[in-house]
């Protein structure tokens, strides 16, 4: 009966929303399988209709049809997430924002744009780039900035310039009672009321749909200056960092590259890096600073036994290295032949417990004959471990899981979180007690609180 | 008969509580007194009894007790608000956090610490020197840092340190149901569920107790060079300010004083500044880097008209300087006589609006006849009118209090907020509804789901 009263109201949603969306409403299975399923090797679920939306009052009137009919309903930007976050597990709605890709205004004077929630962070930078301005934060994908916003994301430039809960200034949301709000102003600060922006970063459209966003911008630096320097441990590059981020250089880009990931760079990019733990670095200044810090980087790299230390100025070559560094995922699967199935996850711990939490996880890795390159925004405590099996081998398939569990709880004992940055979806749900114990309750009483019918992406963040 | 009611369950809740913490529970009305009036011109009101805890545990038990007798509690750290956030306008018990004065920890591997909520700024400060370490938020008073995450304090160096919003890395705190909870963990980032720290941060008490915080720390530059500089207008020196930051110079104060403070600093502070809107700005960095900061800036300076521009490398001169800065509350009051009642006000605009909202603000004091200087955050357009009446000249009065609501809304107007860094308390909330709109709704569904009883320092923030 319960299915039966689920899919009468599904019918009767669609209908209703199709009455003024027309053929921007679809329920072909492509459209409903590809909106479904994200990038992780988790399996997806598909929702019953997939929503083209061009507004934020479309938007409204879809969560008010999906309220009345107690219908689910999922955001989706690009697809690009790693924690199912965009899974229908209960079926619903998917409202899919990329058409929603108009950039709204710039303001140079204050270094602030507002963009629609679909609008990807590659295109703005391109529309930025004349005015010698640019949106620094970059998690690789290219991802919808309203889906950053929902996930939280930052990347390799969040240690000198935060993620997106320091760059997001406002926002407009539909909340589940189909009410638009608009949280912030563009004044750089404010004590005026609970931190609403703050509360939508991150809530992965379980409280509300993030119709637009309005962002902090950055002038684009004299000088950008990009460079590889291998170690000899990863103790060493951990520890160079720490005195790196102590002595307050302003590093935009430090990441640590292990043994495993360098094989497969120099393999998949045709680079000839010394097969070793290897920090990949940028820094930003007028060209007299960003000098200044490599040769005060260089001095305390020197001390940690590192080395050799090689520069990029040029632009050209500064590129190069970074689509390296962002061409990691596809190396190491292009030296895993057999192994198809791959997911990436990330944990995040004080950066003194950083250098521990790898080599234990390393060790851990060999252990269990697994094979798991890692890659780390270094500066923040923050890494990667791309996991790798063959999905017919049950025996491996069960020790990547039980590996998967070790290197969460693992973090969180170090006082850590079971995701810097990827987020909760549904993946890293069963974590978030051993995390935030009793805090848990105070999400759940904020969701049920501005979400009583838990229709807004269920089955993500919270178990209700 | 409520009346007696809440007489009755006010003596059993002083009963109750008297009962563990002796004679740390005072009713003696000399204390209830102090701890009902903050700063500000409004008219205090004392709670029915002050409780000196101890730790984290008293409070819980102190709020159950509250909560079984629906008595307001209300958070009281060293009482230099300014917007009435401490005032006890239906009784209650004020939990006085000044005996927690713990610093728990310093990791300065991980620039963090954590600190009792009643640590104030400058003890944490004076402890950390000697590890070359500090915390930068300044809000002028020595204010205990539980109320500064409570009411989202800055001051002048929140354009480059930002605000207690990026600079509290988790908290305890302890929830109207008597739950302790503790968010956020010591990793720098996380994307595992909902950002409870930046909810409870700027929210003033409402929503829970903060008994202990987590903090950013920062290494003490190796350079720190203050300087002040005259401006023909204020329109250059925000213009000056704008280009300072669109370059990326990262200034780490830049402050905006207009010229009937600086005749009150000259006369106060025996200084001889030239009378015309000066900018007070300092510069950290490597030496090398503060010198090329200084130079950029001051050809932007010029550029605009401005000078001379003078230089405090020294530390003495340094401090020298921002005292006077700091005492421009007191200079003020100096050369204001039969005006006894001041209050300062705040707000912030975009950046690119701060010199129209200045110039607005200065000539709708001249057209009715007010005294009030103007002193500003410039680099966050934010700024402060110290407001001067005699309160026993009724028509001032009025021409003050319209003058007032006429700022907040020309900053709203602006796209700005009704304050930068003062907070809402009692005195700001019946602007919100103009600032935030239907987002206000949400702020009480959130206020009504955590402190359904509404006895978390009620008569601040919403009116439910």
């Amino acid at each position: 009966m319960l299915t039966r009263d689920r899919a009468n109201s599904t019918i009767t949603t669609i209908a209703e929303i199709r009455e003024f969306l027309g053929d921007r409403l679809s329920t072909a299975p492509s459209v409903r399988e590809q909106h479904g399923k994200d990038q992780t090797w988790a399996p997806g679920a598909p929702p019953d209709a997939v929503a083209f939306v061009r507004n934020t009052l479309e938007v409204q009137k879809i969560v008010t049809i999906c309220a009345m009919h107690q219908t689910p309903v999922i955001a989706y930007g690009t697809g690009t997430s790693l924690e199912g976050h965009i899974t229908a597990p209960h079926g619903g709605i998917t409202v899919d924002l990329s058409q929603m890709n108009a950039i709204l205004s710039v303001n140079a004077a204050d270094l602030d744009a507002r963009v629609e929630a679909g609008v990807t962070r590659k295109t703005l930078n391109t529309y930025l780039r004349d005015q010698g301005l640019f949106f620094p934060i970059d998690p690789g994908a290219d991802a919808s900035l309203g889906g950053m916003a929902a996930t939280r994301a930052s990347g390799t430039n969040a240690v000198h310039y935060g993620t997106m809960r320091e760059n997001v200034m406002g926002l407009t949301a539909v909340m589940a009672n189909g009410e638009i709000i608009r949280t912030g102003t563009r004044a750089k600060k404010s004590s005026a009321g609970y931190d609403l922006t703050r509360l939508l970063v991150g809530s992965e459209g379980t409280l509300g749909i993030i119709t637009e966003v309005g962002l902090k911008l950055y002038g684009i630096p004299e000088a950008m200056t990009a460079g590889v320097c291998a170690f000899p441990s990863v103790e060493a590059a951990c520890n160079a960092t720490i005195e790196t981020i102590q002595l307050g250089i302003p590093v935009a880009r430090i990441e640590l590259v292990d043994e495993e990931h360098v094989k497969a760079l120099n393999a998949y990019s045709k680079l000839d890096l010394k097969i070793a733990p290897t920090l990949f670095l940028e820094f930003h200044g007028t060209v007299a600073y960003a000098r200044e810090q490599i040769e005060m980087f260089r001095e305390i790299a020197a001390s940690h036994g590192a080395g050799p230390l090689e520069w990029a100025e040029k632009e050209e070559d500064r590129q190069k290295l970074w689509q390296a560094r962002h061409d990691a995922f596809w190396a190491t699967r292009a030296i895993a032949p057999g192994k198809q199935d791959v997911f990436s996850t990330d944990v995040c711990v004080p950066i003194s417990r950083l250098a521990e939490c790898v080599i234990a996880t390393q060790d851990d890795l060999r252990a269990n004959n697994l094979f798991g390159p890692i890659i780390g925004h270094v500066g923040d405590g923050n890494f990667h471990v791309v996991l790798y099996c063959d999905p017919l081998d049950e025996a491996e398939v069960t020790r990547v899981k039980s590996f998967y569990e070790r290197l969460i709880h693992r973090a969180i004992a170090m006082e850590g979180t079971c995701t810097g940055e990827h987020g909760v979806g549904s993946g890293k749900m069963k974590f978030l007690e051993a995390e935030h114990g009793k805090a848990l309750d105070v999400m759940r009483q904020i969701k049920q609180a501005l979400d009583p019918l838990n229709i807004m992406n269920p089955g993500k963040i919270l178990a209700l």
